[in-house]
């Protein structure tokens, strides 16, 4: 018996997809990466995923964990292994409104998720735009980020407890609902944001955090980059931390946004050159509830804040939205940038991270040196910028390889000068690979590649991602 | 040359210790684990511990980091070891106020990094008793809690980056200041917590945060633990998660503390089963500023949640502190805890974690089955609530090794029965080595002594703690 028919013995055959089948699965969201699996496996809970895994190493197979596909950086690419699709994991088996915790399936869809919580008036607070899509054994492999990272942190924040088949199918149960547990080596940290390298993540406990009642937004322009972690820090005392977002897009973006979408207005009369949407969130009735005046205590404080600042001289414009469809048309702005870069063909684009307080010095060393490799190089930048997380993208003209591999070449170089990431939240997966290797401290690599070594032995998880030979 | 003839030849022999100068390392705070180190080296700097450590694993000799000696697990013993203290790697590097992060050596005393944090206007905010010895280093490598990690979190939340001398003596440089950074595995939690056996961290970059302008503070009574949860939600919901201590006396700690302390004072005028001392920190200018009426907002806030609390009939009682020596006092009663169980003569203690809504049922199972092994058995307990938190104490009138193990055995069991562990913050050590090699979860077992095997293969790192052979 093949190692195929073995496992179709096990999960069914029907569960055993191959040829047409699995075509679907050969290609990821982003289209950029393509590989024909082996066969695709739908395993329906954890001990069929443990059969598949003894199986597989035995024989040497790769395998190659895919939840929603909704990646940027190939690492779900399949080619020459067993796709294991978790898509059939995806029961959500308890929230515990008291405990403020949910215990899940790796096959759980993001907004699955937030719908469960939201029934009990909680929130799941992670969100991106795949969030239809993406599943959480994805989410926790890459720990994702998004945009309100801010205020509830990384996936890995979020995490309390993991269930994990190892390489050779072993289950390891650290499905835990703790807030403290010192109880040796942090396993669940390390699996977060493996991507498949070391183990398939089958369930997980999450945290889940009280719905805000109200919000208040606006978009803010302050005279330099360089301004904005002032205004950022003067929004969180006086909020007492309650920032969710803090998106900057400079005007070049906002000029996109106005040149390419159709029904796109400007945030502000005059054009400013540094941007910000801020948004706050209010969990306490006291600031959610209107007052007499039928005013939001939230917005007023947000009101009051930005007035004060702008008395001072602080900040050149602010707009605070006064209803749901101009907070609406603020976020749209913001979401928009998939679209904006999309439209207009060559491009390079980087997910990179500095210190919160270096993002002016990166955009102003960058400029000058793509400029110098292509005179015609056109950036366009937005920024979860409470997080030092920049989305940096550089249109070109022409569709010149050497041009583009020098491009993000600058740009990760001076990432690197300012002690920054080049991949803060998209994760490494084949994209980055090669920057890994050229970029991180050997040091680091060769633990990483210890650690592979010494919990995979064969090699068979997600082979040749994430960590450079 | 010997090993030791070298090494003071790179740090200088006034550098290492031995004989009578060796002496006071050789017993840690706890007095509980005495052993006698081969010598004691004080290195001055990374490159030090670096050269040191060559030298060690070279030779395969045992090296014990140790820092504020201050560990209740007995991890840093350093028996037949070479004792490698950190203590003179105290430089703080930097505090940057606006990215409000500090870059500081291992050796820095918490309380200094406390000081230094002030200066700016800010904190740092994880503390606890031994906070004017312990060094940062210890504070990273056992994950360390307190009472206000439901706030701030554990130590791992508020790290950012490491450096760490690997057991070759390769330098780990993740010294970073990032709130977002996919670049691969997270090795960064992976060190902190694992009491020095994977490598020794010799500097961190650290979060600090905004400091509270104003706390309100209160004693509370509940009905029923069982009710404990319901206070806390309704207390996060009401602050927007402002609350910074939820601290658990029940009676026989209240009644101990006032037979045992001189001038002691119990908390209200009625005696109660659950009393709360709970805490809630202002940042925001608006919740700390006296109104026309001289009343603090965050008082007037907290003053209301609770009145509503009472008249639903979800209290029995509260009190909360007017000035600050009414907070000092609520605070001193917490606080008393080592005082309250050491006087008495014979007792086991246990530091456990379950999940939040587990807390009532872990006190009313484990009462009868102590009860059943010494009818004699007292129980005091106090508690971290808010994160599950228990420091169970349990008093005897023998000191007979066998009970005093079957007591520890049956709140371990009760633990274990309700998906808790057994090291909630103060870690493994030697003093949990044995209960981790009982209750681990096996694979995980496995899975750290792969990761041992793989980052320290001659064994030289702190060998013998925390993961069993």
């Amino acid at each position: 018996m093949s190692d195929l028919d073995e496992i179709a013995a096990i999960i069914g055959e029907t569960r055993v997809l191959t040829g047409a089948d699995a075509a679907p699965y050969a290609t990821d969201w982003t289209g950029a990466y393509t590989g024909a699996p082996l066969a695709v496996l739908r395993p329906k809970d954890t001990a069929e995923v443990a059969a598949i895994l003894k199986i597989a190493n035995a024989a040497g197979t790769p395998v190659v964990p895919v939840s929603g596909h909704t990646g940027l950086t190939g690492a779900t690419m399949g080619q020459d292994a067993l796709m294991l699709s978790l898509d059939r994991l995806n029961t959500i088996y308890a929230i515990d409104p008291e405990a403020r915790t949910a215990r899940i399936g790796a096959g759980v869809i993001l907004s699955s998720l937030h719908d469960a919580a939201d029934a009990h008036d909680l929130i799941f607070p992670l969100t991106f735009g795949a969030r239809g899509s993406a599943m959480i054994g994805g989410v926790l492999s890459t720990n994702a980020g998004g945009s309100n990272v801010l205020r509830y942190g990384n996936t890995r924040d979020l995490c309390l407890g993991l269930e994990v088949v190892m390489a050779d199918g072993r289950i390891m149960n650290l499905m835990s609902a703790l807030h403290k547990d010192n109880s040796g080596l942090n396993l669940r940290q390390l699996l977060i944001g493996a991507e498949g390298t070391l183990g398939i993540i089958t369930a997980a406990v999450m945290k889940l955090k009280p719905k805000p009642r109200a919000y208040a937004t606006a978009m803010v322009a302050v005279p330099a980059l360089s301004d904005a972690l002032g205004l950022l820090n003067t929004l969180q005392d006086a909020t007492g931390g309650a920032v969710e977002a803090f998106e900057y897009m400079p005007r070049s973006y906002i000029d996109r946004h106005i040149a390419l979408i159709s029904g796109a207005r400007p945030p502000f009369e005059d054009a400013y050159d540094v941007n910000i949407l801020v948004e706050v969130g209010a969990t306490a009735p006291r600031d959610a509830t209107p007052g007499p005046d039928g005013q939001v205590p939230i917005t007023a404080m947000l009101e009051d804040t930005l007035g004060a600042m702008m008395e001072e001289g602080r900040l050149l414009d602010a707009v605070i939205a006064q209803n749901d469809a101009q907070r609406a048309e603020m976020w749209a702005r913001r979401e928009a940038a998939g679209e904006i870069l999309v439209q207009g063909g060559n491009f390079v684009n980087t997910d990179v991270a500095v210190p919160l307080d270096k993002v002016a010095t990166f955009l102003t060393r960058v400029t000058p040196r793509l400029k110098a490799i292509d005179p015609d190089a056109h950036e366009v930048v937005v920024s979860h910028l409470g997080d030092g997380n920049i989305h940096h993208t550089t249109l070109l003209k022409r569709n010149d390889p050497d041009v583009m591999a020098a491009l993000v070449e600058a740009v990760e170089d001076v990432v690197q000068e300012l002690g920054g990431s080049f991949s803060a939240e998209h994760g490494v997966g084949l994209s980055k690979l090669d920057t890994m290797r050229r970029r991180k401290d050997p040091v680091a690599l060769d633990t990483m590649r210890a650690i592979k070594t010494a919990l995979d032995p064969k090699g068979i998880l997600n082979p040749g991602k994430v960590i450079p030979d």
